[in-house]
């Protein structure tokens, strides 16, 4: 195994990152070196290298959350991983294991968790080190770019629809079906519900039929609302808000059925206004989900290597990571770019 | 029985009440007339009588929506009740009963619905109409006073506890510990809660503690929920606002604990800024509850017929009801004003 | 409309079917008259005629509670319907409407209904009386015929799934492929599962695969299982049994996984062997169901429409039901039987 | 620290246990050593020292699993504990922490988990050897005789009460008032439920009343069912099972209510007879449940630590464990019997 590896790096917030040969780490106890095939690209390395965030990362880093590859090396105390397993490594580096959400399966919520990418190295390179308890498998010959988005935007979308708490033959409805809501109304359609996509493009509305939704909207439409409503017999029993914008919020909340939920599951700074009379009235639940846990990325990829669920790729080299991230913040990316390392 | 009674009768939004003599109404099919022995005064009486809301009563129309008396006579196909039995009139006159929501236990839905005191003649008067099917069982012999703040002010605070989905042994927090609040404590305590309390009044604070809270906390503090977050080691594992403010909604995203439930009961006008980021962190529930339905109802009676939970009740005869709206409006009233008609 | 209807009536138990000329009846208040275009044959109209079960009908009375048709008459009183509307009538003639389990979307098990073809005239003639809020809407251009089936098998092994608590992407078992678990697999398959399906006979695994298991195993196999548990993963998270035979129930607790749920349907007299050690260890839940409530009704019938589910049916006219009965007897009918009115 | 330690001993099964001098263990990495205060003695260390069970343990071993007392040392790479700490060592030594039960807090359900006092040694001792991400931890100054039984005793109730989903409000009926038996009436009580024991002997119908039940009834009377039927309005919502005897369980199914759940915790040899026409026309649910996850005993713990939940125990030391386990064959015992090591 080579003793240096290509990364990029992120040296200081908002700077463009820089494609640098550092060594390649060495797994501690519990942990395992994991060569990177593939890894995506997401809305929150963006965050993480501009420093978004009220708690922010420390530079030098690497990002990258959605990283595919092998298993080349254990450290001290592993057990149930080899060498050569496949494995996906993803935003929960590890959580503490002991507290009540750990406990619980809902280690996502753990407060002493590490995010890969984030509070420790990332997959924007050729090797990653990952918490030997917290990889996934993947299968040994999967298609390891197109399990990559998996890893973060599937989780995300499959627990966020998940936490609608809609049921099958029910109707769910997406807003937006950009590099989350493509994937978002594939779990849905597999989930067995009724799906109604929203957007403002007409490609993506296009983009949304194709994919599988029973019903596209344009979100800008004056109509749009009474549309969704009159299509679903009452309005969405679950709205899933892929791109909390507060317009989008707000919509969500004038075509949710009595009694169903809208499922948030971006991260935009900022507060969206709620109002009260329609949540009340109508028993509407709000709720924030945040990626997925072990057991969900587990169910997520599941369904991705059944082939229920494909993200559209765009391949790239990780010398093209800063291009990649001027497109993502102009909305010039369909679909979801993956790093190749192959 | 007469065939003249007196009523509290809306002419004008916004004008005093007018006490009349008007026509005892004669139930018609399905319906029955209940003398009115006791009716509770509710803030919703008072958005009825000004014509607050987007949908508005019209006038003239009899506020009162927590009425406890008898059957005195039945309409056409009544089946089930006869003179003489003892029951409460609430806020749901009746539903459909063919919707999706009266299918399922959740009537309070339904968008066919009639409100008692709002779309049809309530309790400010010495008889009422009522809906058989949506009638509440009284015991016989019971102290219909104490009982009539349950028929809205106690199934509402019992059902917005039910809607946190916490269990028994866990934290909820009552936020606002007036004529909702000081009933939300008992419930939650007979519910095997622990129960923490927040108001901004020292008097109020104190009737917490009375009540059964095991910690009562002034809101205005800057430690309030510094307080909260460390007596329930981590937050409330479920929020009961009981007056929507908007301080008080934020301030509540702040101190339930991670994967909680904030449940509004409130319908003050207006919205509130919902912070996206802890929404979505701390995967936390925001969900509007209104009234409750028959089994709730007939539930939250249970609790006060036991003499688990106990109304802080005055008395007044219904003269006095502009009096009573005035000192509503002004936040002069200790518990619950009930109109005695005995 | 004529006053004379051809019917096939149990005049003793045990004894075949007489197909007479009676009477069409007069709907009452609150009822409407409903001419049959089709009605299915249920294991359960030979239990009503041949008197299984511990509480009886009283001959003479019309089975068949499977009927589809046309609303041609209203009684008094009924509103939401109106002459020539498409419906289904199912089991459940009627409910009390006011019992906790009316009040709360449970009405199935209310101790008051009234159950159609059973403790009131069924479907078996060329009328039906119905209870106008318990019918069910069809589409106005419906195959009634193909919808006939649905009212009992279906919904009976929709609600059976539904309380498996069985999720999106999990596997559930399926065993027996008969009249209710040909539709019970096309219905799992919608609803986001993967199923295994058992039997004893090939024809019926063949049968199994082409409606979309994606494993069927051949229930008497030494290996049948072991089959399942590795085909799982570790056991189905949850079982349908169809045919609650008592070896089909020890099996099903053989390869339930851990933490799973086995739901019967049949009604065989009866009591099964239940081990206590597994049930424990394994924290296994048994739960009985019995067909489903309006709601269920209705959206078991939507799958139907949508063509995801699709009984497999033989026609026949009203005058051969007794060799209909005969060959149900002796298990000779794949699929299911429907009574043919055109 | 001294090298040897007592210890009661199992040579075979079915013979006395020996009190010996043994080496005191040595932890290994990830475990701690406790020195034993009290330890609870329960029918399944019986069971494991008759090799009762299917899978048996290996002689020798040390049973017990209610130990109460500190850490004295600490293995390799234990962080979360340190010298001192009061904590309990309880039935589930350790789980796999990686398989979907333990991913999901169900550890209980592991395929890969250790037992204490059976798969490896116990608390019958003064020391015992503890996983450290699997102790609970106990109040520094806490009364760990009284805190032991809650270890198997009270969490394996206190979970089998969760499980039946009743609310507050509703009825659970708990039957079999012995050492099980009267902490589930505590445990119901503090979950705001009403309570009906049932038992066959009239000191412990007595003690069921004295403990809190609301209803205390004669199992063997003819009228017991109905007499729960009537006080609880139609039947138990919940029903525990402490002591599965074939009768309890025939019994538990004609006194609870339509939908209700049974739940058993028990574990004796063989089957019992499941009556399948009740089970499914009233929707019944049957379900194991097998003491309790970490965060359940966590939950159980903090009951009896504010004085909700009191075991009845009797104090001896270790050397009388042969006396013990001969009264507790002969049911002579009432409440718990804990070994005492101070």
């Amino acid at each position: 195994m080579a003793n240096m590896m290509k990364a990029a790096v992120v040296r200081a917030f908002g700077k463009p990152l820089t494609i640098e040969e550092v060594p390649v780490p060495v797994p501690g106890p519990g942990e395992v070196l994991v060569k990177v095939v593939a890894c995506g690209v997401c809305h929150t390395d963006l965050h993480a290298a501009d420093g978004d965030w009220p708690v922010k990362p420390s530079p030098p880093f690497i990002p990258g959350h959605e990283a595919a590859g092998h298993v080349v090396a254990l450290g001290p105390g592993v057990t149930g991983l080899k060498e050569g397993d496949a494995v996906g490594v993803a935003w929960l580096h590890d959580a503490c294991r002991a507290c009540e959400y750990c406990e619980t399966g809902w280690e996502t919520l753990c407060e002493h968790q590490h995010n890969t990418g984030y509070s420790c190295d990332g997959g924007f390179a050729e090797y990653v080190i990952a918490a030997a308890p917290f990889v996934t498998r993947l299968p040994p010959k999967g298609d390891f770019a197109q399990l990559a988005p998996i890893l973060c935007a599937g989780v995300t979308t499959y627990k966020g629809l998940k936490e609608t708490e809609a049921r099958p033959g029910e109707w769910v409805a997406i807003s937006g079906v950009g590099g989350l809501g493509h994937i978002a109304i594939q779990y849905a359609k597999a989930m067995g519900f009724h799906v109604a996509a929203l957007d403002v493009s007409p490609d993506k509305l296009e983009r949304a039929r194709a994919t599988g939704a029973d019903l596209a909207v344009d979100a800008r439409s004056p109509d749009a609302v009474a549309e969704i409503v009159k299509a679903t017999g009452g309005g969405a029993h679950g709205v899933l808000v892929t791109a909390v914008s507060p317009p989008a919020f707000s919509q969500a909340l004038s075509y949710v059925r009595r009694k169903g939920t809208v499922s948030l599951v971006g991260l935009p700074p900022g507060e969206f206004a709620t109002p009260i009379f329609d949540v009340v009235l109508k028993r509407i639940t709000v709720r924030g989900s945040i990626v997925g846990t072990r057991r969900d990325l587990d169910e997520s990829v599941a369904f991705a290597v059944e082939g229920k669920v494909k993200a559209e790729i765009h391949k790239a080299p990780l010398e093209k990571i800063n291009d990649i991230f001027a497109d993502l913040k102009d909305g010039r990316i369909d679909g979801r770019m993956v790093l190749d390392f192959t």
